[in-house]
């Protein structure tokens, strides 16, 4: 049985023990991360061991916010914390070990599954950075300028910087105290937001010229071939957002984009789309699925080939 | 001679005076017009008669959130009031007639001309609608869902969705109580940040494929020819944001665009900067100014010209 908790009783909670391991979940975001390490630089401030259990998939943008927070081996704790992890699906492989024995779970997504003895679910805030701040306060501890910084990449990154609808009047007091306890948020948004490499730009721009519209403009179809990517120079971490490009154009309800792979593998389809259509049936006429927002499929066809047959799956729902 | 007055004094002044005209800066972006929105309304609420001067350069995109407010062509004010403009070359063409009555001005432009006969000056806020605010909580109004939305639109746009450097822990404290008084800035941040036209992506796109890098990646100069902006069909929201576009780029320091005039107005610049380099310095070089990190000019010469006088200027720097 799994008993819910208030911040503050987690707070009492968490003082009662000395030695914490944190789990992260699998490909771990600014949440997660940054929620993470806030807790542990407090307990640790508070006298205690507290580590975050290794997470392979770290990539360097959130590496440099807790690399030197990561457990040693041989590291033993008498209280484990999951953070911002719903189910244990998402344990990373190597926290399947400690699956049967988390002691507290502390997240904000409602579909959490209640698999800790002790859950602090706040499904109402934007981020799990949120509940970390109000375990803080509750903990009456010292809010450095390095825990700011941390719960600042967690709450930042799970608002796309304070602008996705999840944004609450209290998302922005906390950001306001973070900022106000040292954070330098004009650095760390840039770092997080608004930096991109040269090539991310170039491909971006190109992609944005290949777009074409269909449909009154309801939908969107991008091109990525090998040639735009070899011209530009462009790495995997480049073309990360471009999926979503097609979307953020007025009207467009259906964006996709097509991506030319090696002559043999032929393409890979992308699809976003709003209410009521649904990305994961259109992808299915591919062989590929995904959610109803977001799809994917690979096709061996050429780029061409698969937006002609878009087309023709398409113009069955305008 | 300039008076300086303090929040709570403009607060004063203005409550003693009962018809008033509120004067917009040319090309009025969010800040002006939602400053200058929520002052009337508040005024209005205080059973005053408040107008804006129509200001015909005004976009769709905030046009509606001030287009009950536009003072009737016979209305006399008796207290004139400029918002969020620096000096009297910012006025709009129809607002010259009141350039020798300017009864108070409120601004956070550190390079303020200081024309009027009050001036309500906080240069430490990232704007004008932050100043508004404080002095509206000094007036002891009531912030209504209306209010708190022409605020919100304000402060959140010249912050760029509070990502900008300018981002204060204030800013961020505004919001959570605009948020906190009705805003639904999840909705607003869509309208404002998060929807871009055809023509928006296109010319977003255009002026990333013409940009050039110089002093090692350091400096980004962008253009926006009448030719650019003639073949997408693009607006003058069209164009928004693309001043912000080259410091996007990872390792650029100043970020610099160049927008072609008609042939008699010349050109228009604007640079954004991050430390420690001085967007105002470079702009004063051309007669213009603003903030150290986004400051602008407009100069009579061509694009060509000012690129190579630009790369003059900051080859001194570099």
């Amino acid at each position: 049985m799994t008993k819910l908790m208030t911040p503050t009783e987690t707070s009492d909670l968490l003082l009662k023990h000395d030695n914490f391991l944190l789990i992260t979940h699998r490909r771990p975001d600014g949440d997660t991360l940054g929620s993470a390490g806030a807790l542990a630089l407090a307990l640790k401030a508070k006298g205690k061991n507290a580590y975050l259990l290794k997470n392979k998939d770290t990539t360097p943008r959130y590496e440099i916010f807790v690399n030197n927070l990561w457990a040693p081996n041989d590291f033993s704790p008498d209280f484990v914390v999951s953070i911002d992890t719903a189910s244990l699906d998402l344990f990373p492989e190597n926290a399947l070990s400690y699956k049967e024995r988390v002691d507290l779970c502390i997240d904000h997504h409602p579909s959490n599954s209640k698999y800790a003895s002790f859950l602090c679910l706040e499904s109402h805030q934007a981020s799990c950075g949120e509940v970390i701040y109000d375990i803080l306060l509750a903990m009456n501890a010292d809010i450095s300028n390095d825990i700011a910084t941390c719960i600042y990449v967690a709450i930042s990154t799970d608002t796309g910087c304070f602008s996705f609808a999840n944004t609450t009047s209290r998302t922005l007091y906390v950001a306001s105290k973070l900022v106000e306890a040292g954070t330098n948020n004009g650095e760390l948004n840039k770092y997080l937001f608004r930096t991109k490499t040269q090539s991310c730009v170039k491909i971006g721009s190109k992609v944005i010229s290949s777009m074409e519209y269909h449909f009154d403009g309801k939908v969107a179809i991008a091109f990525i071939t090998n040639d735009m990517i070899e011209e530009v120079g462009a790495s995997e971490d480049d073309l990360d957002d471009i999926a979503s490009l097609p979307t953020t154009v007025e009207g467009v309800c259906i964006g996709i984009t097509i991506r030319e792979l090696t002559s043999q593998s032929g393409s890979k389809i992308s699809v976003r789309s709003s209410e009521p259509y649904n990305a994961n049936e259109i992808c299915g006429h591919f062989g590929g699925g995904g959610h109803v927002r977001a799809a994917g499929a690979t096709v061996k066809k050429t780029v061409q080939e698969v937006r002609d047959e878009l087309l023709e799956v398409l113009k069955k729902q305008f």
